[in-house]
């Protein structure tokens, strides 16, 4: 466990940035102000990778994971940095530290950056941003005993691994966009998609997990690894719950006795109903009750956690 | 033909435009300034449609073509356009006069909106944006007679129809991108893409035919339905050549005695070379020089065209 500080730079809580701070080309601004230009390639090629890093009562959450994936990721893309490890972390300290932010949801993106008459994306000078916010929930906080509503999107399907790598995490969502547009329609709110073959893959924004005769499945392809998927792994393997990580068919996953999903948005969120059916008695299962009570338990593990070195007493 | 101008209001060149002008947020401002919200989620989510009006000796080319394109693009993505055909009309002449632009590449855009706490896209209020900058040559201008040289993609596949919908112009280039860097690899600049299938589909803001035993054949799925296609394959029906809109398998197109490709940002393109091999004698043969100069014939053809009503004599 080591504590992040912002070496030798005073650093403070500064007024106007309650809602967020964001760090865009070498400033901290408040998130309201926080604007890239609308030629930057990330927005108009989506050529753009990204990682959200939660902060929990004060303490970054398995942040060498979330950076070590940040910067494969933009390797995988042949983008540079512009800055290092150490330096992001500084950046990440100021943001919640400007913004006073105890529980934050905190991202990094780097884009190729801004297009010039070449067009040759070799020559962009690729391009660091990042912000804090207060933290997010994809299921609200107080629904957490009531659970997600899910469908399986038939509508669309998920985006091949042969077209677009989904462990290189990225703003390619317009299956994900359109399977929400499907799962309001339907009366329900979190969509889950099926690849070409007809395999589970991922929600909007979640990994997904089924609890069949006491083994936990999840997929093993056409989806990011998720961070939480991956904490979630490991509580669940050190309880004596076996996990298998390999393709799960449609047919399958609906066997499962509990459903859930995970997230650095939410944790552990239960689905407890599928296409309009209760998923076992339509309650939170044992299992995932004991998976999100671990999960959570986590952020307090020294193992897991970066402290930040607030200037001021805690709140 | 009908003059474009923006009524009840007084239009002039404006100084520090010359390299473009955009439209954000209600305002003009220089291009060098046109910045969006980090957390639009045209950008977060590429949930985003756009469209490109090429702007040739001061007229617009197939202006409500590509207005109508754009509009059924967003309505396909349930978003709502803040601003009418007219209102559209007369800013996007703003921006042209504003830059002072005779040849100008002219990009209107439709985003979702920023993300708000309940992260509810049907809660976003969508927005529009545009920019004209000076006009863009894919193939660079004085290597028309040289040509493109081409590859077929070996190390991704085009995004499925299934997954997101070419035919509403999108942003998602992830796979395009890959490809683009893949073609550098290989000493060429122009990667065409597969489908799953094993059909050609198209390029990086390209469409592509194939001229075989007197046909024209250009690929009818996992492709935008392009403009300048479209005008092609009009302009090559009125000179008696056949064209087929079809599935183009990726054996039969190399086949063909000419290619090239076609898009708003330059034209119509010679493929001179594909995966090192020359096309044909590997000069820009007839089919395609005759229809290249008769695309651009067309920009004087006043049922094609909307002239712009500049304040000033014409340079």
């Amino acid at each position: 466990m080591e504590t992040s500080t912002l070496r030798g730079k005073h650093l403070s809580a500064r007024p106007g940035m309650e809602s967020g701070a964001a760090f865009i080309d070498g400033e901290v601004v408040p998130i309201g102000e926080a604007k890239i230009s609308i030629l930057d390639t990330g927005f108009s090629r989506s050529d753009v990778t990204y990682d959200v890093v939660g902060l929990w009562e004060g303490a970054f959450f398995r942040l060498d994971y979330h950076l070590d994936r940040f910067e494969r990721s933009c390797r995988e893309l042949r983008m540079t940095l512009p800055y290092d490890r150490q330096e992001i972390v500084d950046i990440l300290t100021e943001l919640v530290v400007a913004s006073d932010l105890r529980d934050s949801y905190v991202e990094v993106i780097c884009t190729r950056g801004i297009i010039n008459p070449s067009r040759d994306p070799r020559t962009f000078e690729n391009r660091f941003y990042a912000y804090a916010v207060p933290f997010v929930w994809l299921l609200p906080e107080d629904e957490g005993e009531k659970g997600m509503e899910a469908i399986i999107a038939r509508t669309v399907e998920r985006i091949s691994p042969r077209a677009i790598d989904p462990t290189v995490k990225n703003f390619h969502w317009g299956d994900l966009n359109k399977a929400l547009y499907e799962a309001y329609d339907r009366g329900a709110r979190y969509p889950i998609l099926l690849n070409a073959e007809g395999n589970v893959t991922e929600g909007a924004g979640y990994n997904v997990f089924a609890l069949i005769d006491g083994r936990l499945l999840t997929p093993a392809s056409g989806t990011l690894r998720g961070g939480t998927q991956k904490t979630v792994i490991e509580l669940a393997e050190a309880e004596g719950i076996p996990t298998e990580i390999r393709d799960v068919p449609e047919a399958e996953f609906r066997q499962g006795e509990e459903l859930f999903s995970t997230t650095t948005a939410g944790g552990v969120m239960p689905i407890t109903s599928l296409d309009g059916e209760p998923v076992g008695d339509g309650k939170v299962g044992p299992v995932t009750r004991k998976l999100r009570d671990l999960y959570w338990a986590a952020h307090r593990d020294p193992r897991y956690i970066t402290p930040v070195d607030y200037p001021d007493a805690p709140r």
